[in-house]
């Protein structure tokens, strides 16, 4: 094992978060004819939704004293507070003031959602990728 | 096993089928009141939505030619049929005309989907439950 | 569909909850030996545990002014303050008096908790069963 | 509660088991041609492969000794015995003598499953169901 | 969050496809003896079967108009086109071309998946990984 | 295609085994106030319990005899010998002699886990990254 020690190892703790929206993926910038032909579906007039599942990754040293990388409902209430408080049960073009001028599309939340909970972290502790799971077969994930 | 074999059997089938969708649980003959203290975040204005999971038990008599109560692929194609590509991607109480006067809870959704699947089974097949899970956690049943 | 409007049909709703405790299967009027035949790895003197999901369903009349049978989040409130809030994080044995006396495996869990949750339902709505889910693979279920 | 206590309740106890296999849907009394034109691609001369899981529900009266209607444990050693082994990393339609002159449908494994598990359980443990699911989205269920 | 931006982010698009395929683990250079000892029963003359979960990564860049990295519909298109359409309902051993003369485990299945769909993608999107996924506990990839 | 062969590619096998342990996140160098404050209700004194899920991921060449990067069921068997067997149906902080002196967060026992796999594994074959799921929801990884 001592083979093992002398790597730079990393630990990393992963919580799991839920919310519930409606969305509509849309350029305002562009025709509705190109917003059909990109979009498809997703670009329905009164939009869609989906049970979003946000998965969050940090990294850091654990603290002897608690044998805790960073106590994970602290973790989750960071992410209650920044995200899922905000954006539960909304129309996320609409009610978001943060996410006017983004296309909420997976890819664009996962990256949103990072810059927004990174701040947030206690000294110590990084982000190091946030994914999020529209479906469970479609993901998008941000990640350093 | 003779003691079975004289008992009344059953064979059900059971197939999951999907749809993404925005609701908004709002009674329209109440007060805004009325409707925030019933519904809260339910209520709110411009909808949020789920992944929809559609549960639908079908009983009847196996076909001893193909071992088939019915063949699955005819079931979901009923399925699609009558309710996904109605409801999929849309916004339930604005899109779909046969749910309008309708509050789109999952109790009511999985009643008019039972109505809407029923009568299009073919002979000797009888639907016995359609279950509408709107997340993992929660779910309504219409059932016989 | 007059043939299925005429029938007596259900509407149900299912509602899932979780709790994480420790158990152990021991029945203290019987001796060391017999418990460790009877009870296997589940007898270790110090216990072990589970992440619990205790699975609820009620039945009733849906209310045409709510789309609703119960309100779900009332349903899940009931079951917090009856069952959840008692059992989890504890050591089922140990520290719960209404278990006092009872051998905490799931048949006993489930109907325990039945008989909390059934009186507690508002008028119109009845328990008709409670599965207390140990792993992915093992439930049991007391029911009407 | 004392209206509860007075009806008959019923206990049930839950289990999961797996097992791999390939099967192929064909009617060897029928032509080829009603063979594709009936199964399709579940056919294909070479046979297809799934995960299957079967779901068991037993029913019965708790042992106030031991909590339990039966031990799981011993239950899931009788499906494993009857069923599991036999069927286990084989090809369904050549390789288990059982399973000789019968088309491997979910519905036919349903019910050919509950015969063989049936006359094998304990006194006083009555099988309820038997779900033998080919996919997460397919499943057939055979019951009293 | 100036210490996030300077860093270089990655993007990441995750999307889920199935098959159902039976296949044998064999070695046909090597004696049946050696390929009963290494294989075991995976070994079974007639093959055996699996519900196939193939889980694609691919990394790139968001185009501003889309908010995609890549349309997830065009990515399952390309999956379908040049792995499931060729492998579901399929023996993996005898009925694709493209895989003779390889024994269909896991990790070979998933290194061809990723050469078959590396080529296909546009411009500017890049294949990170293949996963897949045999039973929900066995799984192997293929990664940059 | 030629681009990515030249690249550096890795195979990786990912295997799933449980276990159902009680434990007590409690340092015992500190006042029980401080314990109380650190740790809520994860503190408690008789314990509380999980059903845990071990994920291991190892990396390494694919042997072309074979097809394997390493056994699965091979693999398995040194996690049931190394972790699953002296952990399972315990209390971790009583009855597991690696574990005393060690709060059994998840964070530290991927660690341990992590150190007593490690050695094991056959040449060729590394240890790439052991996860500790406490819950559906959260996991610690540790990790090269």
């Amino acid at each position: 094992m001592s083979r093992q020690k002398v790597e730079h190892m990393t630990t990393a703790v992963t919580v799991k978060v839920f919310f519930e929206a409606a969305h509509r993926l849309h350029n305002p910038s562009k025709s509705d004819e190109w917003n059909v032909n990109v979009f498809g579906k997703c670009n329905n007039q009164h939009g869609h939704g989906h049970n979003y599942m946000v998965e969050v990754i940090v990294e850091g040293e654990v603290n002897p004293e608690t044998g805790y990388l960073i106590d994970m409902t602290d973790l989750k209430s960071i992410l209650h507070h920044r995200v899922i408080a905000e954006v539960d049960h909304k129309h996320l073009n609409i009610e978001v003031p943060w996410l006017e001028n983004t296309i909420p599309s997976a890819e664009n939340l996962a990256r949103i959602f990072f810059e927004r909970v990174a701040s947030e972290l206690p000294g110590g502790v990084s982000l190091a990728a946030i994914t999020v799971h529209e479906t469970n077969q479609n993901s998008a994930t941000y990640c350093r």
